[in-house]
């Protein structure tokens, strides 16, 4: 029964004081006094697709669920403020699924001081999905977008990239508190999180900023999951290919004019490492250039989202 | 491609003052000045649930997603102010699905000044779901709880029950502007949308308000809707059955002072009838009287949203 999750959850939900009224009622009141400039979000993750529930803790699933959220606010350097959670369960073992569900979603809210406001819960005879929407206030430095990176600036990655479906899809670390430090301390030009992949996601930044980038393929950071994935797989996909298309490493890409880039590099502010991978240019579209200096075109790759007509 | 469908909308959807950034970045960000209570809210629907998409134009799907969202808006005496969008799409004709549920979504958003922000679209092996989440603003009486109903207090219902599976379940119109000017001009003690059923949210209501109601069976307003159902299914349930359990009416219940109620009901404030059927009392429960006085408990029915261990 939904009234036994609700009972459930108005017992374990943490107070917050954001959260005038929370849940029991048609819906949620939030006090957002002082946050003028509101970002809004919503991800939707479902099984076959986002994760494989026939393998995997359903906690390890719902804090992913409200992980990719985050990771958005951290994309437009925005402080979480609340967010609510719509399930739809499969009907066999709802009730256990939904409790877990949350088990994931609570402590990963409250150490990123997110009220979670309410919900919906719906059984069906399909796969699980599980929806979240979050509210981030905007600081004063305003929202962190993907079209301001200028020609001239540099790429700049938190983190490393590749192998992510090897656990770190689930177990990621959204960068908000990276993204706050950063936007409040340097001058950010753009910035976009990797969810569909480091070369896709770039091209996305480019395409919204109306200018295009060089990648030094040489200094993108493979993070040793890359390394494993292409060794274990033997796909004949290189540990780079990996970094430049996987996806779901949750990093940030940011474009940092140079002498900003020179001193964040030097400084390293950050507990992840900064990287400058290349640089935005006047052209369109994709590039790179190898160790040699050698430049062609960078094919965008990773997670295309489907839709056929 | 989800890049189509982003393309479509940004070239389909209207500016709107409350929306500083729409789609093409990681999230949506909403001027929110002056709106320092907000009502937060999300529903997820879903095929073979809410709908049967095979029988019904996607159109009206999408107006539903909506609609009983704005109800919940309603359920709080809140003015819309944003909303957005979350699609799971079967993988086959996805596009011009998705571009159908925002023919029906985009209009009734106009029609209610919300701008809509955003969304996530996605693909899949299952069937349909649409997960809206909406921001509304509080006016200055605050928010219209569940909480607030006292005994002696009316039951005050607007419009009539019974019967939408015939097609009001789509084409309701939510009581969005009918709550606000009653919470602007009446005093209000606790208010719900029907969305389970006249007397299962009746008896939300009461449980919230820590009191108990009892229903004067002979003067619920009963929609022709009910009638013809009861009429043409034959299974022994009458109209009043109906109308008390059906569900998905999306009228209001309120609690109101008696005074309030005989003025309420005399002036008719609203385009829609409002009508009082009862009243509220000490002694927790709901129950019944019947033409003749006699009084029994009401079971409540209606729409149970079932989640197994």
């Amino acid at each position: 029964m939904e009234a036994d999750l609700i009972a459930h959850l108005r017992r374990r939900l943490p107070p917050h004081p954001r959260l005038r009224l929370g849940l029991g009622d048609d819906a949620a009141v939030l006090d957002l006094a002082g946050a003028d400039d509101v970002v809004f979000t919503v991800d939707l993750l479902s099984d076959h697709v986002d994760f494989e529930l026939a393998e995997a803790d359903p906690r390890r699933v719902g804090r992913k669920a409200l992980a990719v959220n985050l990771s958005d606010l951290a994309a437009m350097a925005a402080r979480p403020l609340a967010g609510v959670v719509a399930l739809l369960l499969p009907r066999r073992g709802g009730l256990d699924l939904a409790m877990a569900l949350y088990e994931g979603i609570l402590p990963l809210a409250d150490e990123f001081d997110l009220a979670i406001a309410g919900g919906d819960t719906n059984s069906w005879d399909g796969p699980l999905a599980v929806s979240v929407t979050l509210l981030g206030q905007v600081t004063e430095r305003g929202p962190l977008k993907r079209s301001g990176a200028r020609p001239g600036d540099r790429i700049v990655v938190t983190g490393s990239f590749g192998g992510s479906i090897l656990g770190r899809h689930f177990d990621f670390r959204p960068r908000v508190g990276e993204a706050l430090l950063l936007h409040e301390r340097c001058e950010l030009h753009a910035g976009i999180d990797v969810s569909d992949g480091l070369s896709i996601d770039l091209a996305h930044l480019v395409e919204e900023s109306g200018c295009g980038a060089v990648l030094d393929t040489g200094l993108v950071p493979i993070h040793d999951d890359a390394r494993r994935l292409a060794r274990e797989r033997a796909d004949g996909r290189s540990p780079l290919e990996h970094a430049l298309s996987d996806g779901e490493d949750f990093e940030l890409i940011l474009a940092v004019p140079p002498d900003e880039t020179a001193r964040m590099i030097a400084e390293q502010p950050l507990d992840v490492p900064l990287t400058e991978i290349g640089k935005f240019i006047p052209e369109p579209g994709l590039w790179q250039i190898d160790a040699a200096g050698a430049r062609r075109a960078l094919e965008p790759r990773g997670w295309q989202h489907e839709l056929s007509e």
